[in-house]
């Protein structure tokens, strides 16, 4: 099986993207864990004289990696210095970073318009950086920027600009779509053209964005084309639409184009290390995200989902095992008892031929009145458990009172007054908080926390309201759905109501119910 | 220029994605907002004898569209009845919808594991429904299910399916990847495997799955191979990763592979209607979508920034006006000025240059804690009116109260109790409600419904709730969207606070306020 490599830029590319921060720490963290997952190289952005970038570089050099290899990232040497006098390029081959990226441009319109050089002199100045850093020992691989425009725009010149890279003793050449609107068909085309212009002395690289939609398959039809190194960021972090989302290429790469990529059992550790990066880097994971997402391999009860058990193939393109996802059969009220039974046995539940009969209307019964327990696992065990005999609650609801007031300046004023028992202990405890949930949250942690310290862990990471029904205005049903996390695992849960307090309650019990049962 | 056509299925297939729930209400909005954009062909469901589906197809039959046309959707006929003793054929063809849509088998292993017939039954089933349907003077789409693993293993059988499809007077038929697990390359050849069987007598068509991460290549290989019917859903929305986004396919289809899809003013509103479709389905905005996404076209200041100004086509890939969306660089622009002049214009009103540059940063002030003008017009002209002092107070706020209390025996009591002045006299009220915003409407509508017997018309027809910044927990921003209508016009309004109360209380007061300016 022939060999396609990875190189993850997330830590400079990806750090483009809306909302991404990332301490040194953090840093760290993410470069081990793209190293599990077998990414063989890992560029952790510019080694300048920054503190921060310095200390990332002090602290990268010591760290002992499994088998990637880090790369520092910089720009070809400025117009009017030669190399061994360009300051960026003296900290990069400075750096302890084996491999040196150079970004450098390829497109005329650039030279033209942003930094005015000539095609001649854009030609010396890649020759000459990559040049530089080969002498002092670093391995070199060419980004270059605006490719498939300049391409698109003089063939001629695009080629001779990767050809001046890799005659300068480049291992890789990487065509960068920067403005990320090529589609498939002209990528494989220009891809073709350079493996074939370097005559397979050096190896190529794709480096594709978002804006078209078609990242993932712009990098396929590259590698299709010849190609053997792909770009991008796990999860598809990185600015305006996002780089090129490596935990969708994977997989494609090595179970359906039978690329060599990763060792089996990596690819099994895709799943939890895109979870793990969404966490590092305080993103929401996207639940439809393609091989890793929680709805990857989620089926309709019905046909589907029979179909699933007669013949997994049936339904599914392969085996979430393979990126270590799992199969999810979603309840509704299409579910029979069959489906009932074998997920309470999934949740270690013993139902018998009566208890899932009456699952089986509850839940009939409860989806008509607007709950939707898809979404809400979490609260489909609690109701299985109530039908198998094994629901334990946290406390017995005496009454709660929820009070907001806006006052005469204008200042509004939340509380929530709770009185609940626990093993025949009666508690009562009054919260403030920024809102009627918030307040009714506070308040019942308040009055059971000193039975419960676990509690403490137990984050709500996410709250949803959906009105239902909605041509009744403010009189409809409302439906809360609560996602929560104690660090160890998520759940979902919900609530349904005419009263959105009422149906907040419900979904935060749940929540909180959930975590307790054994 | 060739044509390819639009075919939306978020009334049918889109509604398997996870959370998605529209009432016949929203599904009439859904299909006016398509038919604004062009969208040649909307899939409406299957119009079965449920009394929604049955509501729904009523109104569409009286809906007058600009360009659309609806189709239904149903399924070859059962293995053990003619199709023209197949009730379900029979509810299909009883329908108003001049185009209906027939999903059948064309891969063995389903033929084998799930429905268990014959391959040559099959056929039969596929002929006989087609048949039927064309008899009884519909226009006939054949969707062929799985119609990519088919052709993976047995070439000669699947297109057979197809054949039979086509040969029993369907004017279309679409090769659906399922599973979604194709990739580009594979898909162009099995398209144009198809498109050459059928000798281009019949119209071929793609409707693919984003399990791979390329449904939007898929789509697009399939049209490069001849097809020019593309299915899908705008904004991707189905179950798993989701169907082909439109919004992605539309604009790579017309401005860059240069096919005739939708006029370009229409296509000028590709943002717009992506994002009214996420506020009708409830759906969070993916702010990275590619061409309507509120990153799509963010440039960081800087070199990017400067580039742009120089030359837009040095970072941006195609110009945000032709999908509707707008560029947004970090540095203070002016443009909106003119923009709200005119739209002051518009509403009978004049604001000065102070008054417009004031509305301006009100407006960025506003839109940055999370207002969402787009979607309430009405709130919108309010903040205008206060700039150009022509708004006009219905009444003065001394304060409310709401209490929702939880009883012992688990009743839910809801009152709300409101303080206001109209003319400087005093009116003290308390109303009970279903839930604490319904109590607060009753109450307010009850203190000043003597000064203003016109409120006895308004109705509030639609009430949204959408959490942002959803990692917050219940501790998040609450946006609250309102629909109000007298009789004679319709009109939105928004509240946003941390406090779900005061949220709703604002866009209230907007409601009822607009209703009264002059």
């Amino acid at each position: 099986m022939e060999q396609v490599k990875l190189y993850d830029t997330t830590l400079r590319d990806g750090m483009g993207g809306r909302g991404m921060s990332l301490s040194v720490g953090e840093k760290l963290k993410v470069v081990r864990a793209l190293d599990g997952l077998g990414v063989q190289t890992i560029e952790a952005g510019f080694p300048s004289s920054n503190p921060k970038e310095m200390e990332l570089f002090e602290q990268l050099a010591g760290l002992e990696l499994e088998q990637a290899t880090i790369a520092a990232f910089g720009m070809t040497r400025r117009r009017d210095r030669s190399a061994a006098d360009d300051e960026a390029l003296a900290v990069l081959v400075g750096s302890f970073a084996p491999v040196v990226c150079l970004v450098g441009k390829s497109w005329g319109l650039h030279l033209e318009k942003v930094i005015k050089v000539s095609a001649e002199e854009n030609l010396a100045m890649i020759a000459d950086s990559i040049g530089f850093c080969r002498e002092r020992g670093k391995r070199a691989v060419f980004d270059a920027e605006h490719f498939f425009d300049g391409y698109r725009d003089d063939v001629a010149y695009a080629l001779e600009c990767v050809r001046a890279a890799a005659d300068a003793g480049a291992e890789n050449v990487t065509l960068c779509d920067t403005n990320g609107g090529s589609l498939p068909g002209f990528v494989a085309e220009a891809t073709a053209a350079v493996v074939e212009a370097l005559g397979g002395a050096t190896e190529v690289g794709i480096h594709t964005h978002d804006d078209a939609g078609c990242a993932v398959a712009n990098s396929l039809a590259a590698v299709e084309a010849g190609a053997r190194l792909v770009q991008g960021t796990v999860n598809g972090y990185g600015e305006r639409c996002g780089n090129a989302n490596l935990a969708t290429i994977l997989p494609a790469l090595q179970l359906k184009l039978g690329f060599d990529v990763v060792a089996p059992e990596r690819l099994e550790k895709l799943t939890s290390t895109s979870l793990y990066l969404d966490e590092l880097c305080n993103m929401t994971p996207d639940p439809d995200q393609p091989y890793v997402g929680r709805n990857a391999f989620a089926h309709k009860a019905g046909m589907h989902a029979a179909g699933v058990e007669a013949d997994a193939s049936t339904f599914e393109h392969l085996d979430p095992a393979e990126v270590g996802n799992q199969r999810q059969i979603l309840a509704s009220e299409l579910s029979g008892k069959a489906t009932i039974r074998s997920q309470a046995e999934g949740a270690g539940l013993e139902l018998d031929e009566a208890a899932a009969t009456q699952a089986v209307e509850q839940l009939k019964q409860r989806e008509h009145e607007g709950y939707h327990y898809e979404a809400a696992p979490a609260s489909f065990e609690l109701l299985l458990r109530r039908e198998a005999g094994s629901y334990q609650p946290l406390f017995e609801l005496e009454s709660f009172k929820v009070l907001v007031e806006k006052r005469a300046d204008g200042a509004v004023e939340t509380e929530a007054t709770i009185k609940v028992k626990v093993d025949g202990k009666r508690y009562v405890r009054v919260a403030e908080g920024n809102g009627p949930v918030n307040a009714l949250d506070s308040a019942l942690r308040g009055a059971i926390a000193d039975r419960y310290p676990h509690l403490a862990e137990i984050e709500l990471t996410n709250y949803k309201v959906r009105i239902l029904d909605e041509s009744h205005g403010t009189g409809a049903v409302t439906r809360v759905l609560l996602d929560s996390a104690d660090g160890e695992r998520e759940w979902g849960t919900i609530g349904v109501s005419e009263n959105i307090i009422e149906a907040s309650w419900e979904a935060l019990v749940d929540s909180l119910e959930y975590a307790f049962q054994q």
